[in-house]
């Protein structure tokens, strides 16, 4: 007995695909619906330029090593790759030990023995934080008995090993495996984030810190960290420790803050997400200024009149004033800009608003801003069925406008909300939806196939269980090892 | 910035209350929209008859104990009742060790330092299996320094306990506290049940326990195993070992079985659920069935023609006279019924088809069939806002029919199929949502203030997560000890 969800009783049944060698021990015989194998394996996402051979080579966990290439300008002193270097060895041989050969033994002649890492640009970026701007391309070329990896920067290192690690998988006697493959690869939009909310729900360190490697793990370079809002202020400022409890004592309407940090700052990780400003959102507090006296003295003052636009402009741009001289960044959310705020000419924009958000980017683009797209990607919107094809058929520069504004988008963002969404369900219900948007942001933009991402994305499914991230199953489906936790 | 759910626009905004004293402890002051505590504190779901008077006693974990009262009929020979009273010493004490008393301190005048479990009736049940008619009521008094506890049974007894553990909370210093109560309980249905599927995806032992678990603190009786189904067979039968392997391989469509378990005969377990029977859903082999030279003979042989219902009929006849032999009860979905099958005078209707099930349930009861719903009850449907408002509304009786047909509605199942769901996120989907049904399936139909259930469910999940279950948020709030899991 069963009953087909609504959502899918007009797409094809489909069972994810395993490397062909794994399908007939894994499925019953009776699973006649089983997809076949992608052309790509299990890379998520589809890297830019990809080319597979059917050579294969062995890996053996006691005769295999990540190094420095002699020539790279990263070497043992760049702590960033060392680590890196211990994480991905962990992730390729992740499972049970390969047992299949001794610490003695030769190696074979079609083994892999050694990943060379090869940072090809005089300054490697070890030491510094990612930028909008920053070069994350990699060059990858599978061979025997050396593999290269090739990046001008260390940020396109850390995506190329994570890439190399998706291409190992095991044979039909469980040994690890890797084909010949040559893969050249860049990411199409520079901002690829996912939005936590540490406001609505506590998010435990724990947690964060899991969902930011699971980021890594799918290309992901923005962590928008929502610490706090009107429901709660868990952030502790060490230069301004009066402020939380201000905010906190506060009484009446709830004044809704955004600040910003770099993870690292305070969550100890060794990777290193680019991150932004976003300024308050000033429509929430017109309640409290159309109530205060103070406020409505300063507006005369100022010759406002009862013009609250005005007020809002001016708060606004001193705001973006401070900003300014931290150096950093600004971001604002779409009603800024769609309330006439003079806003500077460097400011993004954040199109989250669903309902004809099309229209938005077309007009935000047209007054020349830069803008990031997060309109369609609000997982904390649930069904039934796969919502994830849903993510990935959107088309960020699906809108009218001219080459130099589809040049403005920079790129989207992941939102999961925080009101229904704390440690008891965060991770499986963020993962492997915003794999959807990862691959939407970072591949080319014809890499559109549903079919086969399916059959990539059932694979890295699986490989995010076997990291340990409890990301949710696609559809009726095994895995090779299946989640422990409960 | 927030953008408020659909769902939730129209209907006020809560937050989850918890005992008086806690509220301004763990929610901060600019949350002024936290909902009253409830009147029935946070028991869930709401016994038949309660009275919690004002006055406050303590409990200390050196010294406190449960105890069979000297009249019961079950004592320390009875494991079940024993191994419960050592889970719910645990539970009552939860959390950070109270560390008010010294062990070699007097008790205070206000502590209750014994709870009497008092089995009445001369047979206890303790070494056999609940039935459908099961006593599983009990009465409660809360006095000091001795509580007592009085059930016919050890059901009525195990749901006491549960009952007890929940009217315990902290004070403002983190003691343990009762207030003087009196309860009288029994359940409004027989039939309580919540189906899960492990055919779908693979269900670890460890996650089915906890679900056990957390069905117990629900006052679940029924566990609905859907163990095997299209998609795999992962029974293996001791009996009949070559069933799984003949199913495992047959080729072209794939055969439904519903097969039936007590799960205490699979599953380690100190609870006793009821369990049941379904039959084989028949009309899924109907193009087998049509496309089998084998079975065109035998319907010419039997009479049938080509009228496949009289062979449906026929099979589903034999298979109730086998299942007759085993003294078990059957079961069947609703389709069964619908295509006229004839069926025995005792077979269970499961009404689960969501379009018109009301008058399903008119047209089953009228034709003396005992019946039992889970139509708005289907968990795998998934939406953003708080879903387990529209399960608890839900009245079962709410059909045209006369008062002896309401008499054969024994009661429901929230079934959670599982397509979508594993280990990674079972558990956080099904509870709290799944309380919503226990409710309203134990409870007096009286009990329909959504406001009120909102203040108890949101400090019963907290006790879920506080007792390791990764139970999901009802809306923004807090809970005392958040969960520590990833």
């Amino acid at each position: 007995k069963t009953r087909p969800p609504a959502s899918l009783t007009n797409t094809p049944v489909l069972l994810p695909a395993l490397p062909v060698s794994l399908v007939t021990s894994v499925f019953p015989a009776t699973m006649a619906l089983v997809a076949g194998p992608s052309q790509y394996g299990s890379l998520w996402p589809l890297p830019q330029k990809v080319h597979i051979s059917d050579v294969s080579f062995k890996l053996s966990s006691s005769n295999f090593q990540i190094t420095d290439a002699k020539e790279s300008s990263a070497g043992p002193s760049c702590n960033l790759l060392q680590s890196a270097y211990r994480r991905y060895y962990e992730y390729v041989f992740v499972g049970p030990k390969n047992q299949k050969r001794g610490r003695d033994q030769p190696a074979g002649p079609s083994e892999v023995t050694e990943l060379q890492v090869w940072i090809t640009s005089p300054d490697s970026d070890c030491d510094s934080f990612p930028t909008e701007s920053s070069d994350e391309s990699y060059e990858l070329s599978v061979d025997q008995p050396v593999a290269v990896l090739k990046a001008p920067k260390v940020w396109g290192a850390l995506h190329g090993l994570e890439t190399f690690s998706q291409l190992v998988y095991e044979d039909e006697f469980g040994a690890k495996t890797i084909n010949s493959t040559v893969i050249s690869d860049f990411p199409r939009f520079a901002h690829r984030g996912v939005l936590l909310d540490s406001s609505r729900h506590f998010i435990p360190v724990k947690v964060i810190l899991a969902n930011l490697e699971t980021m890594a793990m799918n290309k992901f370079n923005i962590f928008h960290w929502h610490i706090v809002d009107d429901s709660s202020f868990p952030y502790l400022s060490q230069t301004f420790p009066q402020l939380s409890e201000k905010v906190r004592n506060r009484d009446g309407y709830r004044i809704r803050y955004f600040l910003r940090y770099r993870p690292n700052s305070i969550v100890p990780t060794e990777h290193r997400f680019t991150s932004f400003e976003t300024v308050p959102f000033p429509s929430v507090f017109l309640r409290v200024w159309k109530s205060n006296p103070d406020i409505q003295k300063f507006m005369e003052q100022q010759g406002f009149g009862q013009d609250f636009t005005k007020l809002e402009s001016f708060y606004i741009q001193r705001l973006l004033d401070i900003v300014t001289t931290t150096q950093k960044g600004y971001m604002i959310w779409q009603e800024v800009f769609d309330n006439g705020v003079k806003l500077k000419p460097d400011t993004v924009v954040h199109v989250w608003m669903d309902n004809g958000s099309d229209k938005e980017m077309a007009k935000v683009t047209a007054g020349g801003y830069t803008t990031i797209l997060s309109a369609p990607w609000y997982l904390d919107y649930i069904s039934i069925g796969q919502d994830w094809q849903k993510y990935y058929k959107v088309e960020p520069l699906n809108f009218n406008g001219t080459d130099d504004q589809k040049k403005l988008v920079i790129g989207g963002e992941a939102c999961l909300w925080g009101e229904f969404v704390d440690a008891t369900n965060l991770t499986p219900r963020l993962w492997p939806r915003a794999c959807a948007v990862a691959e939407r942001l970072w591949s080319a933009k014809e890499v559109t196939d549903t079919n086969d991402a399916f059959n990539r994305l059932a694979v890295h499914r699986c490989r995010l269980v076997e990291r340990g991230i409890p990301a949710q199953p696609l559809y009726t489906s095994y895995c090779p090892r299946e989640y422990k936790g409960i």
